[in-house]
């Protein structure tokens, strides 16, 4: 039996034990308290989080609240927890709310949690528009709501190193950011017209990214493209180039398509004035094959979000969480929800018009 | 509410949902039933074992055996199971035992599930020397007895791939296996004594793989390194090179060392006669840093065993649960334990005598 | 004596010989014919093209011409030639021409070659601004002259082969093409105000690769940078992002700056809409160092465009050389030195104005 | 023009200049003596290093010795210099040699040319068997003799860096060094039984390299492979696995194959106490590609020793007139020779008796 390194950091209770599935893991303990999950939608980035309460050491999901009964009974038989056709039931049985409801309902769910006085975690985008935002906010006003944005990429280990190393002056002054994030194939094109737009759907992920490396930004040019005519019928674009820039003057571009054959391409460079940080692709092996036509070949990128930010979710529902046991308020707030917003519209309104948008 | 891909292939119960934290997820379904394990022993391998087995989805911690009840009892209050110090009370509450006990008594534990039906998984080496296999091997006779040996490196994702992409073809026939396995530092000198010498302890798992791809080998020599003054002291090697040949002439090279500085470096390469595979070391993040001094560094190597095949651990229970679930004999056999240990013991003789031995 | 592979492959002439050092050699052999080569111009490019013509196998340096006598005898002591101050007695003795003359007289000099019959490689940029290749089109018009542009980075080994890969359709259609581009270093105060500023002396390379890739350009966006003070109260730009669309809705994406820790940043990305090519920057060795501060850190890039292009410009030589003997027109043309000087004209103009300038 | 940078570094003389084809400059100026060179044979080896000269800034070819005479003539057409038949004709022309006969004709010809007084740069390996050095340097002794063999290796630029790295310190103690060296395919089989078999005519560049990291060898222990049929009927190995150990216990170990399907492999690993070092196999270019079959594939590796090698030879070159003009004893000697040529003896004993061998 192997016995020589300590063990005893191990010898913890089970709910830590199964923290450690967290690859980068939180560097503070939490306090043993369970704390029961309420998740508000039964679709596919319902599922997504309640993966993740089901790993975290911490979390019970209490219970799952959808329109249709069935949809959260089936969601409860695969997860745990009571279903339920009611907000009002939900939020009597929970600690905090995981909001994954349409983005239009994003604001009375919120709204309807904070009055309980339940912490949510709302799934970005926010809101549908600003105007919706700013209707929220006047609701909140007076409401003390702990609400975080769910921009999940903020958590992906590789990119919260990446950050951890800018901020601990490693490259110096940030002067420009570069981010390409290509989806492995477009949705199906009776989802597009709901969506909101590629960039309040897609690209809000980059622009809060961008806003994390280069606080606000004061313009914004972006460039829609419609190589694919089934995606152009539809209005929205299928890829874009958006550049922002921040009150220095320090950039950021994007780089977006619906499609990419290699996989869910996903990475992010930060250039300042010592130094370059990069974050590659992930890809599920370390495998490379050489033959007589090439050499070092490895896998395509992990295929979708739901494998490349397994990780980043489960640590965004970790912040959350120690935000709430430390009495702090969790990262991204509801503000970097409206102004990841605020930016998708004027990169639409840039895209149509043509030009340069003043912040 | 994102909802396009077929979510379908989410809404499984919540035991499957668990079994996405396997980064490669078995091909092949479980039926329903949870499978209560015991666990013999308490030790830091037995914390891996214990960790498997609470995220899979099949599986239940029902008991755990120490001599010492304090032990056992700490364990389970950190991962579930009723604490015991008889074998006989374990084995009357489980179906399938994971063997976490001293090297020493091994036998006796396979012997003592083997008897009462239940299958084993056993830590690696089987037995402490070739003619306590015998023994066992004896014992076992007439039994009927499922025993897997815990050769955890066959899990591992990339050298699974690299061995599927090997027994599909990709590099026609294997011609020579180069391996490098380094400990990112020596174990406690006290340790040393009681591991069984580098070859049973540590390059046992490289034999292992070694067979796993040439088959049977019929000639061993070692070269044992001393460099280290401490662990010279305890008449053990801490650093050697091993070279196999099998049967057709085909090799396999195997470095070792007791310490390496960029951390736990673990990588496999097979040349054969159409091409080159590679398995590169894993590392927390993809973040490459690039400044003045030099360009795309990377982090070290994920530290330790423990992080680095924490997915191969839980691959190992997977296929034995899976192949208990058919019916079939899981691998490795004890066979592929006795023909590994008969590998290290010729290797420590061809060290220590300065021959070629032959198998 | 090692003579097994078929060494009649190297029983060539001393030209063909040193033709070898092209580390991507010419698919085509030249004629034995040896071209006299005249340069105009002693500064540093003039040197860069210097070298090239010693180790051209097809060619002998005969004249150097340059307004102080003394400055082209010393380039002729270095690497042969006779020095003139004449540019008439240059193209007495010459077959062709390399210019590499201050920007404002590339025209005459142009002009005076063409007029004697003399093929001109030009450095770019082919005049200080549009209103002069207009001029220098109408004195070329009905001179019948060959006149190729030293946009040296297509001919790149790496960049050279990405496109033959594009054109051979492995990524199906270009949709979107990402330049990164940073010279290691500012160039001294004194330079700028010369220098045509950034987008003519720096960005028009990526906006002739750009073309390179996409054809015609529509319109163009450019966001010029101000980070460094000193360069700032040149009136200059220090780093430019640039966004660039074919008629078909592709885009071009140009990253700039004047400095860079990790060296000569110079890569080349083309996405299409069955893959992606990449270029890398490039390293002097393949050695990587991995301690237990980081593992595989690789050397700093080459460090400027005299090495990291060194192989372009000579293979930039042989194009020349290989179109005259064909009788073909050699790439890029004089069109292509205006369309980039147009895009650099737009860019500078979108940058100082804020808007999306259309040609 | 470009001017900025301070281009009097490239105002030199145009040997000076031609030595810029040196990807990794020599450190040191030779004076501007030119060097006139003979060259003994006209094959394979003998084209490189004609290719050397011609590219090194201070040599010059003066003549060429074949017992042929046409052959000699044919090699002179490519490269310049006198032909001649005659050994005592070329030591006449010349102030320093290049060794390029068959390796049974090595003793003789350096002899002779150190009775004239020439320095010689030999090819390896120094003579056919351990008991034609003795004879060598019996006739050697007393004649000031200046000998380098051309162990081209320690002057690749990749592995001389790693090399660099190592005397630095940055990975503390050499303790394994690992090589893997494979051919991109077998010579013709008419060639083998003249090769002096696998161990003096592949690995010894090998054994020379792992000498240069450990210094003298006291155990050999070889296996040899016979996977070709064809090959095995020569009575020569086509693979071989071979482990050296010095006095101090540190190992290098080399594995070898006469093919490679992803072309000629050369790659060099050292560990070290506090670290290790890599030097991978070059490619013609930085391309890599993706789609969705697989990623950054990149391009096969050089295809052999004339390409790969390319720098390496002129470097040696560099270093043998180096350390001319400076009155040193050029690296490796006759005596490094010798050593392995030693190991290569006992390497195919150690092969072929199936024993470690001790030296």
């Amino acid at each position: 039996m192997e016995t020589w390194p300590d063990i005893t950091m191990w010898h913890v209770r089970v709910r830590a034990a199964r923290a450690y599935a967290y690859r980068v893991p939180p560097s503070r303990e939490l306090a043993n308290d369970v704390i029961k999950i309420g998740i508000i939608g039964a679709g596919r980035i319902a599922h997504v989080h309640a993966r993740s309460v089901l790993h975290h050491p911490n979390t019970e999901l209490a219970a799952v609240m959808e329109p249709s009964l069935s949809s959260a009974t089936a969601f409860t038989q695969a997860y745990g927890g009571r279903p339920t056709e009611s907000i009002d039931d939900l939020l009597d049985e929970v600690d905090a709310v995981i909001v994954c409801s349409p983005t239009a309902y994003h604001p009375e769910h919120i709204v309807a949690a904070a009055r309980r006085g339940r912490p949510v975690l709302c799934e970005k985008p926010v809101a549908a528009d600003l105007g919706h935002v700013d209707a929220l906010e006047a609701e909140l006003a007076g409401l003390d709501a702990t609400v975080m944005i769910g921009f999940n990429r903020r958590f992906d280990p590789s990119f919260a190193r990446l950050h951890h190393l800018v901020e601990a002056g490693v490259i110096g002054d940030v002067e420009q950011v570069t981010i390409i994030s290509r989806d492995p194939a477009p949705p199906p094109m009776d989802y597009i017209p709901t969506s909101g737009g590629i960039f309040k759907d897609m690209t809000i992920h980059d622009f809060d990214m961008a806003r994390h490396f280069l606080g606000d930004i004061v313009s914004v040019v972006a460039i829609g493209q419609n190589l694919d005519p089934a995606l152009e019928q539809t209005g929205d674009f299928d890829g874009a180039i958006v550049t922002l820039v921040n009150s220095e003057g320090r950039t950021a571009t994007i780089t977006n398509s619906r499609h990419c054959a290699a996989g869910y391409d996903q990475r992010l460079e930060v250039f300042g004035s010592n130094g370059t940080l990069n974050a590659d692709n992930v890809r599920p092996t370390t495998v490379r094959v050489s033959t007589a036509d090439s050499t070092d070949a490895q896998d395509p990128y992990l295929d979708f979000f739901l494998s490349r930010y397994e990780d980043a979710y489960r640590r965004e529902l970790d912040e959350f969480l120690l935000a709430l046991a430390e009495g702090r308020t969790p990262d991204p707030t509801i503000e970097d929800g409206r102004r990841a917003l605020e930016i998708a519209e004027a990169a639409d309104r840039s895209a149509r018009t043509g030009t340069i948008i003043s912040l």
